[in-house]
């Protein structure tokens, strides 16, 4: 690879991504072009326009891409129930091909030739970042420094900070006990005091989601209206997409809502410890079950529920922006047509659970269920047939293995 | 079909069953053989013997089944960290291939040419006490009178009870509000005032966990052994499967762990709504998931993730003896070569949360994942090029989509 | 089920669905409406429209769906290579919920409340026209006269033929030695002779295609032009759906392509053996992969595959119109969009074979794969990362275990 | 990686590996141990031994390992039915792990610490090498000249050969004009003349089949019988798996079966064209389809089929010695306890047609499936029930529907 003439970088405006911006300015001799997005991680976005002009960038890209976050990335996925390895609900991996095709758009606009970007070479987070990139432009450069530099001991890094004027706030003079990532759908932290996956993890780690020890001992109910698969409302009144979730975020997280420690298998083929708090999207998730369930049929549902484990591996590895990912996708929204309606859950302590839910979609029918005389909805007698007929290979086989058997 | 010269009943001692031991003996002039099996329902035995007696039944079976039931049909399933539609532990499901097997077995014993249960026309337990029995033994008569008689009221039913001098207890003369099935692994209840998914389940219809709201206000902390992917200790005392699933049950319905709401989907055809209460299989499925993310590769449990839906869905269907659910058991067995270890858990007003996992077979490598120095365990030069070749398909597709726009 | 009022009757003419004509007046008193349809099974319709007549038929559909039939059902399936069992191209599968769509939009246009059909209780045909059916209309109702009248044997069909005064043909006198269905997609033949799946089937069973062996010595070359996944062109000439199809069965019914001899595994749980001829969808299967191997990229590839026997296994069972079906349909479709270009295919003694295909849509890059200098398009260095990153997983298992097993 | 002190490589007596031995020794100072296999490929081995020694080579192993290959890796690839895209039956995949095995466990013989193949950097082959060497040995070392030396050149190579006394074969002075691997299961051709997929690929690449248009103007008949899904006899012969293979690609190759022009996606991300010659393994996959047809249960059948893509796209990528495919086998090999019978197969002018199939462990009933009075084996009223239930769905999606249109 040639060295790049200007690159776009992902930019934090914290030290470690201004260290980037110097080292590559320094490296390459090139200018660089700074992307700071606003995805709800909770942190104000000037502070990284001073930081920039300070380090001599001259465009500066500072943006609330919130909406389209949660309208385009994260509802969409959540369409499928999706969870990677059973539990997690892909917070990180959902955020970064947002980033990324916002990096390749600045870039074609500045008349960048490469985009650069702050994960390390052990992670995740650089498959994602750059196959989404090179998806979407084949030519692209991308920029890993953490794969490429020699800063690689926390003293190195503070000593090219400091020759280099960087200002290093007080707090990271010293090393953070752990890393955090944060949007407005979770904040993961993994690393150092968490990784032995045999220790409890500090209390001190969890910094979105109060204890459920410590969450209100009266549970509240709240409703959520959803339309073709979408939230839509919060207790009956209509909100945009970021507007739900962060809603449900301030409910989950005061409930205690959404913890979990995971050890997690990564696509570069080891195991990570992580703690992750998804406050909304775990009420989310229920929710969004609790519509399914009288509002899609089954054949529908356990073909969702078949194919999720490869969708959500796939954005887990970073294939959001795939030929397969966007066949799943078709797949997913074609299913949801009418899961529409609402429903009622209880928030209490650590859990969202759903318990009522209503729908003008519902395909719930209770003249058929009923234990009462059903009018003739339902014809018990047709049971027979429909074991019989389903027996018929069974009984084949168990009268073959019989023969053979010589009885 | 012609009539059945003996049957074997699967008989609770209930009034119901009751009712269709008589009608057995009525309508087919037959000798009935009764099967009573102590799946850890809860209920004394005895007095099914002397009902049985009273209604002139010479051969009575009355049987503990306990350990063979967790031993041989809910930890295989426990090894898939099995749910169907996403949520359910299939608490009942589970349950009927092992009461089939045992009436074919003790028709085969006492020369009997049929087997009974009181399963209705519109549930899956017909199916799969049905599939179960003829996978069995192919020629074997299957009777569901509820199908068959005319005793579609309750008035109706009380009337043949009265005729034909069966007991009736007191608080059955009028109608249950709901329905009740319970065994080891869970209790659910459904119908009648569940029939309205719109309508929260009232408080009275739980009967084996108490109430979150009113779970102790300590959290609980239990340590849960796994050898080969079943557990087979708690807090470092060895028990059997039965003694394992007992004591977890108690310290889940402590805590109001394991209650769910569901609309489910029928394999009949019809959606229907059931309260399940799995206290002890809701804490082993976390454990569960806790041992294998330390000691189960990717590949691996990827691959179980993504059968783990069929699997559900057969053993909800009744398939469970089948060739495909021996094959998936097979595929899940293999995998479980490693599961061995130790989780340690918290439980705390109605969750079950892994907090700690260590095993001698943990694929877990600090040195790989840790973020200090790692001695050259890992190249992270290596990424680029696992992310190059990975990315070579997009970029292909990338520059096909350039060339046809003919930019 | 109340009596039906007025039927639409599918009608082929012929000497059974003559009978059936004439019992369902007999039986219900009932008018009805005939519904004649060329799906290209190669026979004259208008002595249909005659026999109707003759029976007292006053609303008679004779139709050419033809176009329809290929264009919406033939088409759609072969952009998924859809085999069922491996093998079988679902010539009769897919033709069904055709029929059943126009049996249910013409009960609706003439006001009839029932739709009626000649397939038998045993087979496969029986579901799939009522799956149909009540997929499109939930009330209608379906009657299969072969599952209710007492007409069980030859003998009574014809003295009721007769008593009736229905022309018999004189060659249906006799019984058929097998049972033939036909349309543009393929001819099958069942039954009787062929009942024996140890015994070669005669020669006189194949209708459609020349013995192989007496085929042209001479191979014949064709290019297939495909855009987005359907043919649209035969050597360079632009046809349309019906005519491709009838082109291709012409080229391959004359070189014996398209034999199938097959046991399969029908719906209602029993095996059977068909003879299957499909001369133009099975030249139509090869050029579609062909076209594909260069234009769909792997990962919509594989996804395809891996769903495709779940996609065949839901038209093989008549669930063509069904949610998961349509779901399957929206992924399939979705991954078509490049799939255009043209293929060249050898067609010789009984197969057809892919010898070359170009497309402007082509994945394949030659700068890639030469084994020549590729001028930096690939970096061989590259392969290690990736192989060592593949490789991890596999690295830490291979340590656990040696650490297990104390080396 | 520290240079390796003693390296076995895998040696076919060739050029390349021949350069690749001198290299080794070169580069590294290092002791090389040679292993060549015989796989069936069709060359003398002794003059490898010849040419190792000549090069200072002091432990030659030379083994026929085809029965291993055939009993262990061909067979139980082939109870899959296992095809990689549809249409390739993975020759070349399968060898590959078994000559990784038998290098490593050299290398724990002879006390080397690394093992060298002579794959490129472009090609699958080189995942497949060291994939199961790593998963066989994690601290094995692994060296790939192609991917190290600067020997980029054919010019270059032949310098070095030279320069280093290596024999250059008159023939290979000049290029091949393509590569050929070869083994027992097949021949496979690629590069350079079929470089370009819209080419036919010219006649003189076929090396081990007849054109079909050369082949016998009469067909064969071949019986082959099988048990538990593995051929044992040809015609009556029982035979040792590699005996049975020869045989058949004897009878394949003299009638020209098996021959496949394919464009596939190879794991490294690029398209590539090959020329598949697999005249026995051709013959062996549709005489197992034809054995399963009758002996295999359709849930086995429709499990089998639906895993198969996952379980050929592992062994194309090289995860033979991966706990997925491992779990993937147990599942296949537990579906083939009972395919034992006989198929017989027509060989005429290039393919290879089941013309019938007898079993002891048959499925198939004639009672069930007959045409004629079936004494009570199937009850066709049971159908309706089966249809009723299976539509009961599709109705309520309908009706809900039409609801919603206000109908």
């Amino acid at each position: 690879m040639s060295a790049p003439k200007k690159v776009v970088l992902a930019y934090s405006g914290g030290l470690d991504t201004s260290i980037i911006l110097k080292w590559l300015q320094t490296e390459y001799g090139c200018e660089v072009v700074t992307f700071t997005a606003d995805l709800g991680q909770g942190e104000e976005l000037e502070p990284a326009r001073k930081k920039a002009e300070l380090l001599g960038v001259k465009e500066i890209f500072i943006e609330d891409v919130r909406e389209e976050f949660v309208r385009d990335f994260v509802f969409p996925m959540f369409r499928a129930n999706t969870l990677y390895e059973g539990l997690y609900l892909l917070g990180t991996s959902i955020a970064r091909p947002l980033i990324s095709k916002r990096l390749v758009e600045i870039a074609a606009e500045t008349g960048a030739d490469a985009v650069a970007h702050g994960a390390t070479g052990k992670g995740n987070d650089q498959v994602r970042f750059e196959l989404a990139a090179y998806a979407l432009n084949p030519d692209i450069k991308v920029i890993a420094p953490w794969r490429l530099w020699d800063l690689t001991s926390r003293t190195r890094l503070l000593e090219f900070a400091e020759k280099n004027q960087i200002p290093i706030a007080k707090d990271k003079r010293g090393e953070a006990p752990f890393s955090v990532d944060a949007n407005l759908l979770h904040t993961s932290s993994e690393g150092k005091v968490l990784e032995n996956p045999g220790e409890p993890a500090p209390d001190y780690v969890y910094q979105r989601t109060v204890d459920p020890e410590k969450a209100p001992d009266e549970p509240q109910i709240v409703e959520i209206g959803f339309e073709r698969g979408d939230a839509v409302s919060i207790d009956g009144v209509a909100m945009s997409p970021a507007e739900i979730l962060t809603k449900l975020n301030e409910l989950g997280g005061k409930h205690g809502i959404g913890r979990l420690d995971l050890v997690e298998n990564r696509f570069v083929g080891m195991k990570s410890r992580g703690i992750y708090e998804t406050p909304g999207g775990t009420i989310l998730l229920e929710a969004h079950r609790g519509i399914e369930q009288i509002t899609l049929d089954s054949g529908a549902g356990h073909l969702k529920d078949s194919i999720m484990p490869r969708y959500a591996e796939l954005i887990y590895n970073g294939f959001w922006f795939s030929p397969e990912r966007e066949m799943l996708q078709a797949l997913i929204d074609k299913s949801q047509e009418h899961v529409t309606g609402s429903v009622t859950l209880k928030l209490y302590k650590g859990a969202a659970r759903t318990i009522a839910r209503t729908s003008e979609h519902s395909l719930y029918s209770e003249a058929h269920v009923t234990f009462e005389e059903d009018a003739g909805a339902y014809d018990q007698k047709d049971a027979k047939g429909f074991i019989q007929l389903n027996a018929l290979r069974l009984k084949l086989l168990a009268a073959r293995n019989r023969r053979l058997a010589g009885k």
